[in-house]
């Protein structure tokens, strides 16, 4: 397993996509250095994407937190969500009644601010269910789950909806040795009580991918080979960059510790074109 | 496909194994009548046991039940629960240490009294884990879901114990057309997020066939030819009495509706030996 | 459920995507009449693409077989393939060593014509795996079964390799009752043997979809609004042009029927845009 | 990881259930020395039983067997196959119609010739099914898996038959570093194809642990806690044996390696009594 420098490997393209958690931050905030990075990429004319499965916040609101923890330039038009995903799904294909969803209510006005009407999970009454045309997984927090999980599935027993999980994550790192349970966990807990599959919304699928390049497009000229993956998931963000077509540097400041990238590469097959310490040097 | 009436069928047996929900009760209580075919099995002097996947309850506990429904007669050791299989389970097998739970505190009197610690999962201190030696998911209640299962990942993530599921029901009814959310669930959600299997017990499992009919044999002389299985629910009840090898009746009181029926017992290849409406007739 | 007039929806579109089994042929050749709509899918202007989960044969050799068939004007770049995907991956992520495969000779010749050796899996020596670097299946005809399969499983043990599955589909029709198991249905048994997940082409991922919007665009100007979708399999088809967020068309002139239709829809809870009896009115 | 004497754990108990493969023989054959144990065994007037996941051989050829590798003293009645539970079990459940099977001649006529007719899968003819009434899957070798794989999957899209797998095992060993895949491996493939599970025999279920029971309890008197399993795999012997509710031994002379053991242990929660190298010593 070689390991290259990032930032000589950087340069050589015209974008460069980079995820957020293990690559710009950790459970700690900032990952100390990633400052000099975007400097770098910056000074270069390099443009930088922020590819997230997280569907809890809105671009401004990711971008102001990025503001928070140092990272002054990072601009709201720079970050792609899964949210973001869901979002246009939404708007073009549930096109009336009131969408449920089990979430916080700042992710629900964010996601769900397309002009339908939503309604927390647990305000719904089960036995008026005429309105409600879809359920989307926001997020983990916002509500209870001994009541609102059974419900749900009660929900979807009674009536067919279509389902979308805005973020399909199983669980994201609290601390260096904690996970929490993510929406696309318990999205499978009730996949696998009904036998059936919803939507999910995320990388590695391609929409975050398609929806960046497209908007490059929309002013520049760029094709996928000028195109850089970062990330530190190989299910996610180095199978996301692969099957999109671009090339991909795995980072083993996250998810992925040196001593486990050999294996995990061998076994799951999931190759990404470089691998470097960190994108700090 | 041919319904029967089942005390013709059940008077060609020396013994009937009944499961509990769905042919005794259901969400009403008692189901009306019962009574006299539990008096008609007793003036033919028929072995009745009930086989039930409930691990929250004693069989005391679980007899006082059934005597305040009104079934006076049905004795403490007649009933046989799934929670009594995996409190035998850790007894042979966890012999030092304490065992952590998920549930209720009058489960875990229940299943774990035998001589070994017990720890609600809420009280572990995730970093010190010396002492836990297995975990047992033992009921849906008794925990808040948002923290603990979230905990529980933790937990076996940072060790790995015996993991023992007392009743894998993935849900149970609660009302004629709502279900609620069972350990079974929950803890699928959990080896789905670790990708790993625990051990499960209750029917289809043959377990407390086995205990029934060696109890049996411990006084008495009977072969399984003269035992009859009776349940609503084909993957439970009908599967585990066909790989135990007795003969079993499938009745329509409860999960299994005579419309649903013939699509299901052919779509699972699943064969009842006979099929009744209910145990009253 | 409304049925709605496909040339009348498609008049609104710049641009159609068409899948090809169910759509354009069955199993019988030529679905009677498509003809008809491809001149007036023309005489529209309307640019037509032919997206398939197919990976045995060329775009060429696609081309000739609706020629035979009595299609004369779809051109070879009109087609595009799971197995085009599959090649350009390789042709990125493999860039040394000699490719395993299993299908046809034609499908070796076609997709791994890229510069690397290929080797039929069996003339490959279990005792020496040096120069393997890949495993594509690629079709499932060309090899036997009884002794390649098992081969293949002694092969990923020995040696953890990228296994790329180029057309994921578990079956495929061969007459109006009969389907027979595809690439995507081995590849499924060997991945439950060995607990591990290949890399799937074809839809419902986006690859094909981004392949062709991409080199639409790479001459035109075109939008994913201005672009339709059509296929005759929620799973694939439809689930596919709704995450790559064009609008879709369900015709029922092959896997989903009238009778089937309203239920997989609403138990998928795939939903498309339109639904066609076919695409000839 | 503590490794003990088998002989004098042994000692301990009236009875010894013995998996075969990987603990009395091997690829090479008979595991040198284990005649010894047997004599050990007999001479302690332990009583000895084989517990084995083959359906492909009668009892009386498998004893045959073992006496041409030299173990001239077990006898028919000492082994117990997956394949006797899958010929009691269509017995009892298919009284009428012919049996399809998947196998050997050789395996039909010992499994199937309870009276019914059985008729090879590639015999049938699939626009006549009015006769047939159920499926066996009873060897991975007898068929050719290319054409009958595909009509198996035809078949069972066709009639809704009850499904039987005689021997769940994915694969076993051939050789030092080779496995073939078995009927269960064939048999999950049909599975996955229809999204359907079927009735499986074999280890850890508990049929076989409970007929060598019965039997033994026919003539003597033997309770579970006198009984001692061992095997050489935590998943089928180990699993099975601590469900049925006896001690069980992982001897390290087969599947399971001395630098596995601990971490398989741990990871999958089966937790042998005890464990030895070998039946040897």
């Amino acid at each position: 397993m070689q390991i290259q420098s990032f930032l000589s490997i950087a340069e050589q393209f015209k974008v460069v996509f980079l995820d957020s958690y293990g690559v710009l931050k950790n459970y700690n905030g900032l990952i100390h250095g990633v400052r000099h990075t975007i400097d770098f990429l910056r000074s270069r004319d390099i443009i930088i994407r922020v590819l997230t499965n997280d569907a809890s916040r809105s671009q401004l609101q990711q971008a102001e937190s990025f503001h928070r923890l140092g990272l002054h330039d990072i601009q709201e038009h720079e970050i792609i969500t899964s949210g973001m995903m869901a979002k246009q799904f939404l708007e073009q294909k549930i096109t009336n009644g009131k969408i449920a969803y089990l979430g916080t209510e700042n992710s629900a006005h964010y996601i769900l601010q397309s002009g339908l009407e939503h309604i927390p999970l647990r305000d719904i009454d089960l036995r008026n269910l005429d309105d409600i045309s879809a359920l989307v997984f926001l997020d983990d927090e916002g509500f209870d789950w001994n009541t609102d999980i059974t419900k749900t599935v009660n929900l979807l027993r009674h009536k067919n909806l279509p389902v979308i999980v805005a973020n399909s994550d199983k669980f994201y790192p609290v601390s260096k040795n904690e996970v929490a349970v993510g929406t696309g966990g318990i999205a499978k807990l009730i996949e696998n009580m009904l036998d059936r599959k919803f939507i999910h919304f995320g990388k590695p699928d391609s929409q975050m991918f398609i929806y960046a390049y497209d908007e490059l497009n929309s002013t520049g000229n760029y094709n996928r080979s000028e195109i850089l993956m970062v990330g530190d998931t190989l299910q996610a963000d180095i199978l996301g960059g692969n099957k999109f077509g671009v090339k991909t540097t795995l980072v083993l400041s996250g998810n992925t510790s040196r001593e486990d990238a050999p294996l995990q590469i061998r076994s799951s097959g999931i190759i990404p074109d470089y691998i470097c310490e960190s994108i700090l040097t």
